[in-house]
């Protein structure tokens, strides 16, 4: 047993929001309210950037049940941050500061709630505290829809949107095929280097009505196979629906959509978009047919009116997990999910911790073996590895029909 | 009362696809089986085109169940079209095969579900029919997102899409807040020439968390204006949501997205898109902001999976109507609806009949009054007018947590 570590403890929200990363919030300030060790629970404003400027909201002063609205809120309500920490060796300026924000509100726990690069950030501030000689247990939340985080199952967040995706390619299939004029749909997924989004789509096809081709960024895009493959079909069914991962790069790993922009993110990711527009004049050109490109957007990401149950859960358990984990006397950890299944065959999740540093930077893809020798769709491993994540609707509050947020105080400490 | 009428119907679907066009099929086919003087239940493939070509399904070996799951199944299961009739006047072609057809099969009645050029059809082959003497009674059933049909408190359809839109809005623009850098979203909304559907996002600012912005394209679009609005707002809060109807327009009657595309559909209307693209171009260089274009394209009018349940209703019920009314003896009508208020405040949907002729080719648009004096807003008139529209979540049958959709044999009569 760990030595009891009494302080305050500090909650951020980093990277890409998604429709459950403030059920892990909720989660993780609930477990932090309840917890004796724990004398203040601080949320940070934007993230490490709202450590960096000292903007720390006392969530001991929000009402409880709007705290609770938490779990169906959509995006990041703590507000998020893209911003890149330097490597201590080289610049230590963040670092002290950091420190001396710690310093002046006694906060001895970090719990830090994002993707690949957020684990980074957590495990770099991980390891300055224990450099510096300030005990302080620091934890990652795992949080990313591109489902990319290495050594845990899946990650809170990508189901949600799976679904979302998933519903909406079913949707969207229906309505492509209404005239009898025909049409190609091409529907533009999320996911840079990992499709396991553009993959979730196929799900659609699976319960009868979806794409008929999948592309993901795990292969090279051949172009000319894509044209024959739309053209093969659209002639037999005058109907295509497409799932295209945004992150399509050709066999010299450009991007396809990237010549459409030249902007980078603050860490120095290409920013993309256009691809599903660029695919659709190609197939116009070959086809002649009438195309529709639709990009799926900040829509799939942020659709939490169709949210997972089980992934809501899950999301929740890991905020409160790392909290549980930190008091107990863990740090330099994130919070991972392993699968199992019961007796019965019934999908089961388990909490574990994995070292930040074996998590840090590292990108978890589809595995080959689940996408098809022809590169134009997945397997029904993917299928049976998506199915049990995606179940179940959460009670979801409204108030005149329209979805009911939580609306917090946020009083500065 | 008219004299009893003994024969089959056809049921088609016209125009663009809804979320709800297939529980009026619904309504309209359950009624017609149930009704003893309509012989057979015919479904025409593609609308008007599957009378044309002799493509009707016989809907009464539909299994009943899978006819129920067209309820919440969205887009026209029996297809659609965007086929416009000639004047019987200037070329009956069409219309003597439409006779040769419905004397086949004895067609006594016909049903027609679909927007303003959908009423057309049906008030051409409405005036035909009585011209050639062959008796038939011939009803039209409103749909369209857009609720622009003339006559009519609102339409089925549009208060689904209108949901979707709103409820899409609210998390978008809880999705646009998080990042300390700041960002402009434009959402791009359909609508041609009425901007109901763009004023429905206000719906969602009503809820706490909306576009800042609504242009719709009842007024001129005033450029200079526009990116002032933009400007202010983002400077005030560093984001910025606005949300635009697909059909502005500046004072000289063009497109804003005009120039960006030339094609048009059948009824010679330009193919709009694109607008969101162009003005998040716009906003770029005027602010410098990060600006993100969201189109929400097909998925606003397929979102079956947020329906509203009083939208569901009334969709079936206007199918329903349509029948009873025929075999009363009506013809040359649409079912309407009329909005009353019950004794304490209710909100409660009338059924009445409007003559064809009035109907086709009138244009409902959004009232000047509801429009704010800057054109960049609606008033609470407009909410008002929404809110009861949008009330109630249907039940949504689903299986593994994925919808479930009706699956029809459609075996040719």
């Amino acid at each position: 047993m760990a030595e009891k570590l009494v302080g305050a403890c500090i909650i951020g929200q980093s990277g890409g929001p998604t429709s459950v990363i403030n059920a892990s919030a909720y989660g993780a300030i609930s477990a932090a309210l309840a917890a004796e060790e724990i004398t203040q629970v601080l949320g940070a404003d934007h993230g490490i950037t709202g450590v960096l400027s000292d903007k720390l909201y006392d969530m001991g002063q929000e009402d409880p049940q709007e705290l609770a609205y938490l779990k169906n809120t959509p995006a990041s309500e703590l507000g998020s941050c893209r911003y890149k920490l330097a490597e201590p060796e080289t610049d230590d300026t963040d670092y002290k500061r950091i420190l001396e924000v710690f310093q002046k509100h006694n906060v001895r726990y970090f719990f830090y709630n994002g993707g690949n690069d957020s684990m980074d950030t957590c495990d770099k501030i991980s390891r300055f505290m224990a450099k510096s000689g300030w005990e302080c247990r620091v934890m990652g939340i795992p949080k990313t829809i591109d489902n990319d985080l290495w050594g845990t199952d899946h990650c809170p967040g990508f189901a949600s949107a799976a679904k979302y995706i998933a519903t909406s390619a079913m949707e969207v299939s229906k309505d492509g095929r209404v005239y009898p004029t025909g049409q190609v749909t091409i529907m533009e997924i999320m996911g840079r280097h990992a499709g396991w989004l553009a993959a979730s789509a196929a799900l659609a096809t699976h319960f009868g009505a979806g794409p008929d081709l999948v592309y993901l960024p795990e292969v090279d895009f051949d172009q000319e196979a894509f044209l024959n493959d739309v053209e093969r079909i659209y002639k037999q069914k005058r109907t295509c629906l497409v799932a295209v991962s945004e992150g399509l790069h050709y066999a010299d790993g450009t991007f396809v959509s990237e010549a459409k922009t030249s902007a980078t993110d603050g860490f120095g990711h290409a920013q993309l978009g256009g691809l599903a527009s660029r695919l659709a004049e190609m197939v116009k050109e070959r086809t002649g047919a009438k195309v529709r490109p639709i990009e799926l957007s900040l829509l799939q990401r942020c659709g939490a009116h169709l949210a997972s149950a089980t992934d809501l859960e899950e999301a929740e358990m890991a905020g409160r997990k790392a909290v549980e984990a930190a008091v107990a006397g863990e740090t330099g950890k994130m919070v991972a999910f392993e699968r199992s299944y019961d007796k019965i065959g019934q999908y089961v999740c388990n909490y574990v911790l994995l070292p930040l540093t074996s998590v840090a930077n590292a990108e978890k893809k589809v595995p080959m073996e689940w996408i098809t020798p022809e590169h134009n769709f997945v397997t029904d491993d993917f299928i049976d590895y998506l199915l049990p994540l995606i179940q179940g609707e959460p009670e979801r509050p409204t108030e005149n029909s329209m979805p009911r947020y939580a609306k917090l105080k946020k009083v500065l400490a």
